[in-house]
């Protein structure tokens, strides 16, 4: 499991509880698979580009705001 | 093609050229093919958490650089 994908994980997990969501309410807003939200959150994934987009659309922030970590 | 896909990819010919560095170049040092970094640029590849790592390294940068965009 590589390091930034675990980093990544757990940045996603911060972000989406700061909103109050549950995996399954991002999971609808960005139009993901929830046990996919799950995966990444847990470090299992290795994201792409546009399923980071989708998320950011849905948390209505920056793609930058996922990379503000000390890494 | 995703317009996050076409933003990226020139962000990361922006980058690269700021630096001088060949797509030969960026590739061997980030570990990639050369033709994959020529398909990221033109917005053909919806690349992976692990390959950005892999060229914010061989660049040098924080993976929150190559969002310095207005998308």
């Amino acid at each position: 499991m590589a390091k930034v994908q675990k980093a990544f994980g757990s940045r996603l997990r911060e972000l989406r509880q700061e909103q109050c969501l549950t995996q399954e309410g991002l999971a609808h807003l960005a139009g993901l698979n929830r046990t996919y939200i799950g995966d990444i959150e847990r470090g299992e994934k290795n994201i792409t580009l546009e399923s980071m987009d989708k998320l950011a659309r849905a948390l209505g922030i920056n793609l930058r705001d996922f990379f503000d970590w000390e890494y």
